[in-house]
C-alpha cells in the first residue's frame, strides 16, 4: 500500500512540495492528493497586475500547469475542493466539494499545509460599492481587466495601499491610460520594506512618471453614487475615481491550521522548524502561510513572496521524499518596477536593524545604471547597510533605471555569505560600459560603508 | 622633506594607485609624479569600440580626468614622458620628454609600474596597407572613427580576432551599416574564456544578428591594391575587405621591467606578492602589466581588464599610504556584448579546470531573461561549472538577450564565498515577472549542477 500525502492548497507552495515529493517517490510509493478551492492551481499571482495592463496579453499566460499535467506525474489536483478541518491526531482531514458542497473525509500519512495568504482587509466604509475591487486572486485580475476594456472605460483610477502590489496596479492602471493615483498610509511607498529616506525617493520618482502619489493620508470612506464609485475620501481631501483598487496588505489563511491545533507563530504564521515540519506530526507548511525565519536577526517573519513559497514546498517535498533538506531562512528579497524605474532591496532595512538591536551603519549614494559615458546610463540610488560590530553588510535598497534592481541578487549572495564590506570591495564582478561603471554600485556600496565604519573605502 | 612616489603609466591601474596613495597620506608627506607616454591619461579604452560605432558620440566622454584635476590633488602628471629605465637600486628612474627628447632622472623612494597591455602583433603579411587598424589606443580609434566617417565610406569590414575587443569592434562596424565578418582562429569566439560549446553558440547567435563570423581559419595576408587594402586571405578563403580591424590580443608590456631586473611571472606579467609588490625594493605593479592570481587553480594569470586594473591599483596605492591591504586574487569575470546579445564568464573554464587537475561537473542549460510568460523575455544560455570534490561553484557562462549576462556577478559572488551548489540553492533571490522566473537562472544553475553531481536537484 502506497502512502498518501495530502497537500492542502493547489499553489506554489503545495505544488513544489508535491513535484519534489515525487521526484524522490514514485506513485506506487506515495499517492499525491491536492485540494484547492479556488477554480485555478499553479498560478502566477505575480503576473496578476501585467495581465491587468494588457502586458501579458492572455490569461492563460497566467496558469503555469494544468492538473491534466499534474496528472501525468501522478499528482491529483482537486479544483474547488476546500479542506474544511485537518484532524491531526487521526491523520485525517474533511474536504468540501464547492459544486456539490458534498463533505467526505481522506486519511493521510503526511500533509502540506498551503493555504497561502488573501487580501487583509482594511476598515473602509463603501468598500462594496461598483467599481472597487480588490487584488489579490486570478478572478480579481479578470475583473479589473473586464472593467478596464468595458464601455464606458474607467477614467481615474485611486489604487489604495502603497505596497508592492500597490505600485504594480498603479503601474497597470497608468499603462491602461488612467489618471492614476496611489494612497500610501504614513509608512509611504514600500513603507516598512525601505526605509523612509529610499521610500521619500520612490515617490519622487513615481510621480515623475506621471502618476499622482499620495503618501499619509488613510483611506476612510470610498464615495459613491447609484451604487457606484465615485471618489475616495480620507484625513481631509477628496479624490475622484471610477476605479478604485484595494492593495491594502496580505495575511496568511491560518485559521484552518489554528482549528486543528496547529502552533501559530508570532509572526502569524504557521510555526515551522527548520524542515517545513509544523508542531503537529507528519504535517509541514509552505508558502505564504508559513513562518519564515530572517537569517540577520534571527526572527520569525511571514512574508508573501513567490521566490519563497518556491524554495519553503521545495524543501517540504525533499523530506517527504526522504531527503534531510534544511530552510535556511530569508533575506526578504524582493524587487518591482514602474514604468522603467526599478525597486529591490534584501536583508534588513535601518529600523529593522534597530528592533534588533544591531548597531547598524548606513551608506546612501548616488551611482549609474551604466557607465557615466554610456549614452542609455541612469540614475541609480543605493542604500546599503552593515553592522558595525562585525563590519558585515546587512541589507541594501535600490531604486534606478533599467537594469539597476536585479544588483539585489549580487548583494543577497554577499549578505548570504555574512561577508564583511572589506571582503565585498574586491571581489571580482563584471564590467563593460554598456553594463556598469568599472566600479560597479555594488563594489562602490562597500566602499562607502567602509568609509562610514571607519576603514579605507 | 616629503617621499616621492613615481607612478610609471597614467591610466586605470597607475592613477588609481596615485589617488589611493594621496587619500592616505597629504601632499606635505607624499610627493607624487606619474609619467604617461601617450598624449591622454586616465581614459576608458573599454569605450574605444563604442566612441567607434557612434554610441559614445563624444571622444571627450573616454577621458576621465583631466591632469588639471590630477594637479588639485597634488598629483602631478606629465603626458608624452616615457619611463625609459628604472634604476631598483639607486631608486632612480630616467624619463625622456617626448616632445623635446630631452632626459632626466627622477628619484623615488616608491615606484609603482603600470605600463599596461599592448596589441599583440600577429605575424600576417599586409597589415601596414591603408584601411588596416590595430585596435587599442584611443588614438587607433579615432583613427577608425574618422575612417568610417569619411568619404567613400568603407563598406565591408573584417575584424581579425574573436575576443572581446573583436566582438565589440565587430558590433561597431555592423552599426555604422559595414557588411562585417569577424574572423576568430581555431579557438573560435571568445575562445579560451568560454567554453567551445558556448563559443559556437554565440557564433550562432552572432550570425542571426547579421554579423558573418569566420572560425577556424587564420588570417594570413592582407592584399592590397595601390596601398589600400581590399581583401583578406586566410587558409584557402579570401574575404572582400576595404576595413580590416586587427584585435589580435594584447601582451603585457614588461620590457623595461625586465631591463631593471623585475621578476617577471609564469604568465608573462610582472611577478608581484598579494600586496602588489613586485621583487624590487618599494617598488609596485599593478594593472595589465602585472600578473595575477587565479582565485579557484591558485595559478597565476595575466589579465587585461579595466576593473582588475582598478582594483590592483587600489591595493598598491593603500599599502604605499600605510595600510595593509591584500590583492585576494581574481575570477576573471568579464562581459560584453553584442547589439542586445550578451555574453558573460566567471571563474574556471572546462578546460582550465580539467588543466588544474580539478574533478569538474559541467551543467549547460536554456533559461529565460525574464519570466516566461514576460512579453520581452529572451532565451539565455547558461554553462556552470562546480568541483566534484567539494560540490563547489567554479565558473559560469552566460548568454543571452537583455538582463542576462549580468546575473554573472551574483554567481562570481557565490564562487568568491567557495559556496557549495547545495548552499546556493535555498538563496534569496529577487523575482518579479519582469526580471526573472521564481527561480532565477542562478539558483537553476545550482539546482542543475546538484543534479549532476548527484544529489536532489
Amino acid at each position: 500500500m502506497p502512502q498518501r500525502l495530502v497537500v492542502v492548497g493547489g499553489d506554489a507552495g503545495g505544488l513544489t512540495a508535491a513535484t519534489n515529493a515525487r521526484r524522490l517517490r514514485p506513485a506506487a510509493d506515495l499517492q499525491i492528493v491536492v485540494f484547492e478551492r479556488g477554480p485555478w492551481a499553479s498560478f502566477s499571482a505575480c503576473g496578476e497586475p501585467y495581465f491587468v495592463s494588457g502586458e501579458i496579453a492572455e490569461f492563460d499566460a497566467l496558469l503555469i500547469r494544468s492538473p491534466e499535467e499534474f496528472a501525468e506525474q501522478g499528482i491529483s489536483v482537486h479544483l474547488r475542493h476546500e479542506v474544511t478541518a485537518i484532524d491531526t491526531a487521526a491523520h485525517r482531514v474533511t474536504v468540501r466539494d464547492l459544486e456539490s458542497s458534498r463533505e467526505s473525509t481522506v486519511d493521510y500519512d503526511m500533509l502540506v499545509y498551503a493555504t497561502g495568504a488573501r487580501a487583509r482587509h482594511a476598515p473602509i466604509e463603501g468598500r462594496d460599492l461598483a467599481g472597487v475591487h480588490e487584488m489579490h486572486l486570478l478572478a480579481d485580475a479578470l475583473a479589473v481587466r473586464s472593467v478596464i476594456e468595458s464601455d464606458p472605460r474607467p477614467q481615474r483610477g485611486v489604487v489604495v495601499g502603497g505596497g508592492y502590489v500597490g505600485l504594480e496596479m498603479a503601474e497597470a492602471l497608468h499603462v491602461r491610460g488612467l489618471h492614476t493615483t496611489i494612497v500610501a498610509s504614513r509608512g509611504g511607498l514600500l513603507g516598512g520594506s525601505i526605509d523612509p529616506e529610499m521610500s521619500e525617493h520612490l515617490a519622487e520618482r513615481v510621480r515623475a512618471l506621471g502618476i499622482q502619489v499620495d503618501v499619509g493620508h488613510r483611506v476612510e470612506r470610498i464615495n459613491g453614487e447609484g451604487g457606484r464609485v465615485i471618489s475616495v475620501d480620507g484625513e481631509g481631501r477628496t479624490i475622484l475615481a471610477d476605479l478604485v483598487i484595494l492593495a491594502t496588505g496580505t495575511e496568511p489563511r491560518v485559521e484552518l491550521a489554528r482549528a486543528a491545533g496547529l502552533r501559530i507563530g508570532e509572526s502569524g504564521g504557521v510555526w515551522v522548524d527548520d524542515h517545513q515540519r509544523t508542531s503537529a506530526p507528519d504535517v509541514y507548511a509552505a508558502g505564504d502561510c508559513a513562518e519564515v525565519t530572517d537569517r540577520i536577526t534571527g526572527r520569525p517573519l511571514n512574508l508573501h513572496l513567490g521566490t519563497i513559497a518556491n524554495r519553503q514546498g521545495r524543501v517540504a517535498g525533499l523530506n517527504i521524499g526522504g531527503v534531510d533538506e534544511v530552510f535556511p531562512g530569508v533575506l526578504g528579497t524582493a524587487i518591482t518596477k514602474v514604468h522603467d524605474l526599478e525597486v529591490s532591496r534584501t536583508g534588513v532595512t535601518e529600523a529593522q536593524a534597530r528592533n534588533a538591536g544591531i548597531d547598524v551603519a548606513v551608506a546612501t549614494f548616488e551611482a549609474t545604471t551604466m557607465a557615466g559615458n554610456w549614452p542609455a546610463s541612469t540614475s541609480m540610488r543605493v542604500r546599503a547597510l552593515a553592522d558595525r560590530a562585525t563590519r558585515q553588510i546587512i541589507g541594501a535598497q535600490i531604486i534606478g533605471g533599467p537594469t539597476a534592481a536585479k544588483r539585489i541578487d549580487t548583494i543577497a549572495m554577499a549578505i548570504w555569505n555574512s561577508m564583511t564590506v572589506d571582503a565585498m570591495v574586491n571581489v571580482d564582478l563584471s564590467y563593460a560600459p554598456p553594463f556598469s561603471g568599472a566600479w560597479d554600485p555594488v563594489a562602490v556600496a562597500a566602499r562607502k560603508l567602509q568609509a562610514v565604519l571607519g576603514g579605507v573605502g
